[in-house]
C-alpha cells in the first residue's frame, strides 16, 4: 500500500517513524487535494512503526482504531507524517501523529492522528 | 484516490452510499491484509457520498474527522462499505459507516465509521 | 459516579444494556443543555455494560478509548443511552451506542459513540 | 457539571487552559478508578475553555465531537486536564488534551482527547 501511494519513511527513532509522501496525481479526491484516506494511510503507518519501536524484535502490531482530524487541505510538494508512541503496554501501544503539507522549507499541519496498535502474539504466525 | 485503489460505486440511495473494492495486491500490508489506509479510505468516501446525496446539488462537503474500529483482518475477494448520514445540518453532516469483507456469498463486518462532514459554501469554488 | 448523575440501568439484554438519566440541574453545562461530560459517561457506562453481558462472568472490563459526536443539544426530560456490542473477542470488545433525549413519547438521538472495551485478566483482582 | 464533579479553573493562557480536579468518592466508577466519564468530562471542558480563549468575546463554543484514549487507571490525589488549541478557524477549532493524575508532585499521563469545538452563532442567544 506505501508502494502504491508512492511513501517512504524518513527517520526512524526510539518511539517516533517519520514517513514522506510526493504529491502525484494517483493520490488525489475530487478537489485536487491529497485524499483523506491516503494522508490517513500514511498517519496510521507513521504510528504502527513508531510502536514496532519501542516493541521486542519479534513482536508485530495492528491497528485496531484510530481517529484523525483533518485540519487543512493538504497540498504542497509532499507531506511528512510523524508517528510517536504515547504510551507503550504489553497488549496496547497509544499513539499520537501529526501529518505536515511541505512546500520547499515551509510546513502546515494538516492532520493529527491518534490511533491504538494491538500488540499480535507472534504465535500467530504475524510478524513485522 | 479511489481509481488508484479500483474501488467503484455500487449503489446511491438518498443518505446511504455503497462502494466495492476489490482485493488487490497493491492495496495490502505487510501481513497481506488490505491496509487499514484503503479500508480507511473507502469507508470515508462512501460517508462523504452519502452525505452529499442530502445536499443542495450546488454543496459540497470536505471530511473534518472519521474514527475507524478495524474489526477483523481485511481479507476476501472484494470489500464493500456502506456509508450512511445519521444527521444532516447546514454546517455539518454526522454519518456512520460500516465496511464488510465478502467472499461468495459470505460477508463479515471488518471495521466501523463514524465520520463529521462539513458542508463547504459553494462561494469557495468547491464543487462536487 | 453513576449515582453521582442520578442515572439508572433500565435494560439489560444479551449485547445490549440501556441506561437512563432524568434531566438534573447539577449536569448542566454553561447553555443549560446537560453537559457532553454526562453525556458521554452514560453512553460509555451503556457500552461497557453491554460488553459485560457477552463476557464469562468472573471477566472485567475497562473502556481504552471512545469517540462520541454530539448530534444535537441534550435537552428533554431524560436521556437514555443505548450500548451494543459489535464485535466480541478475548482481548477486546467493540460497542457501538447511541443516546436519546426524550420528552413524553417524542425522542430524539443526540449522540452516537463509538468504544474500545478492554477484557481485563480476572487474576488483577478487577471484578465487575 | 464541573460544581457537581468539584473541578475548577486552575490557568487560563492564550489557546491553553488547565482545570484540576480533586478526588472524591462520587466520582469513582466500580474499580475506584476515577470514572472515565470524569476524566471525559473536564478534559473536554478544558478543550472548549481553551477555543474560548481564541475566539472574540461574544461567540460560544459547542462540543461537536471528541475522542479520548484512557491510558491509565485515573487515580491520585487529583487529575489536571490540559487542553490547547490545534488549529483555529472561523467554523471549527481543533483542540488537543491531556489529563494527568497527580499525587504530591509526581504525575502520570491518564488519558489523551482530540476535540472539535463548533463557534455559535451568537445570534442564537448562547453565550459563554
Amino acid at each position: 500500500m506505501m508502494a502504491t501511494l508512492g511513501a517512504e519513511i524518513a527517520a526512524v527513532r526510539s518511539g517516533e517513524v517519520e514517513i514522506v509522501l510526493p504529491f502525484a496525481a494517483g493520490i488525489l479526491q475530487q478537489h485536487d487535494f491529497i485524499h483523506a484516506g491516503a494522508v490517513a494511510a500514511i498517519a496510521d503507518t507513521a504510528c504502527g512503526f513508531a510502536a514496532l519501536t519501542v516493541m521486542p524484535r519479534e513482536a508485530a502490531v495492528l491497528t485496531t482504531e484510530f481517529k484523525i482530524n483533518l485540519l487543512a487541505p493538504a497540498k504542497g510538494e509532499r507531506l511528512r507524517a510523524i508517528g510517536r508512541v504515547v504510551r507503550g503496554g504489553k497488549k496496547l501501544v497509544i499513539t499520537l501523529g501529526e501529518v505536515f503539507a511541505e512546500e520547499g522549507s515551509a510546513r502546515k499541519q494538516v492532520a493529527l492522528i491518534t490511533a491504538t496498535m494491538m500488540v499480535v502474539d507472534t504465535g500467530t504466525g504475524l510478524r513485522d
